[in-house]
């Protein structure tokens, strides 16, 4: 249908998560009608950011340098790490206040998908918890499928190393409703009650 | 929050339609976490398009060649020209089994944008008409106030020229339901209807 350069901008772009065929092509055209400075520069902001950007040796975060500056922040409290899918759960953590280490796997548990434990940053999860002096492991991985399965794969593996293992509580979100909350979202909650008295 | 080039992947991505943060957040992670060669190739595709297409001199759809395949098929009907707004509108067209000319105005009439006839390709239009041996002109801008307005302004400028001028009929569409359909549309489908004994 379309002339070889614009079908495979269309295709690179269908990669992409979350865009559609029909997104994909409406970027293209939209790329191919700016003006060619303004384009290129998506271009080059993925190179660039291909050649300065890795990881961080020691959280797995990304980073720029070798150690980002979430660990290398002496201010941050050393006691409690959390343990995160990807670097944009990290992100919401420090919204929400967090102030501690990170650890991010890279990914969960699904063996559907052939991603077991050698494929997340779980040995080097391992090297830290015996380097550092962390005293809570809390398991922030997202309350689905993978996510739990994660979580208890981890708890399994630190408990007999006597580290406290903690998961993020599921409930209501704040601002929700009790009538539109699914049943499992609701279970959850009403497992996870605390005494207000208390 | 990101570091600097991180910060600017999302941001490019952000500029792109139909994108907002939370997505462009999620590609460029998705991004970063690729093999090089993969997430380059999106930045090559990107440049080699910019470089190898651009618009057709005559009815300014995207083009390889300074006149585009369609523009250069001997075989096609010379008689009718649809006027689209963009170069995905002639793609739908040709789906729909269309196989006659094609002008591409890229864009539609929008003051409020500040998008007035010179924006758009209407004095190019205008030359072709001279030029060439077309008997009617089908207005398939987009049934919303812009690509109204649009149509109006063509037909206005055409019909002196003793040019037929004609607009794609609005209406239910196909397999839709009578129910769920909005009063303007009902409201066009009512007045675009047809003698079924003709």
């Amino acid at each position: 249908m379309y002339d070889l350069p614009v079908q495979n901008l269309i295709d690179e772009f269908g990669r992409l998560p979350g865009i559609g065929p029909k997104s994909a092509q409406r970027i293209a055209f939209h790329l191919l009608k700016l003006p060619e400075t303004e384009s290129l520069r998506l271009a080059h902001a993925i190179i660039e950011a291909k050649e300065r950007v890795g990881f961080c040796e020691q959280c797995w975060n990304i980073s720029e340098e070798q150690i980002c500056r979430l660990c290398s922040d002496i201010h941050r409290d050393n006691d409690s790490l959390c343990v995160v899918e990807e670097p944009r759960d990290v992100a919401a953590l420090e919204k929400a206040g967090y102030r501690g280490r990170y650890h991010v796997l890279q990914g969960a548990l699904n063996p559907m998908e052939g991603i077991g434990p050698e494929q997340l940053r779980i040995k080097e999860l391992i090297v830290r918890l015996s380097n550092e002096e962390i005293q809570e492991l809390i398991v922030c991985t997202n309350p689905n499928i993978e996510g739990e399965a994660t979580a208890m794969y981890l708890a399994r593996q630190f408990k007999p190393l006597g580290i406290k293992v903690t998961r993020i509580a599921s409930g209501l979100p704040v601002g929700g409703d009790l009538e539109y909350a699914d049943e499992l979202t609701l279970g959850r909650a009403l497992e996870g009650r605390r005494d207000l008295n208390a």
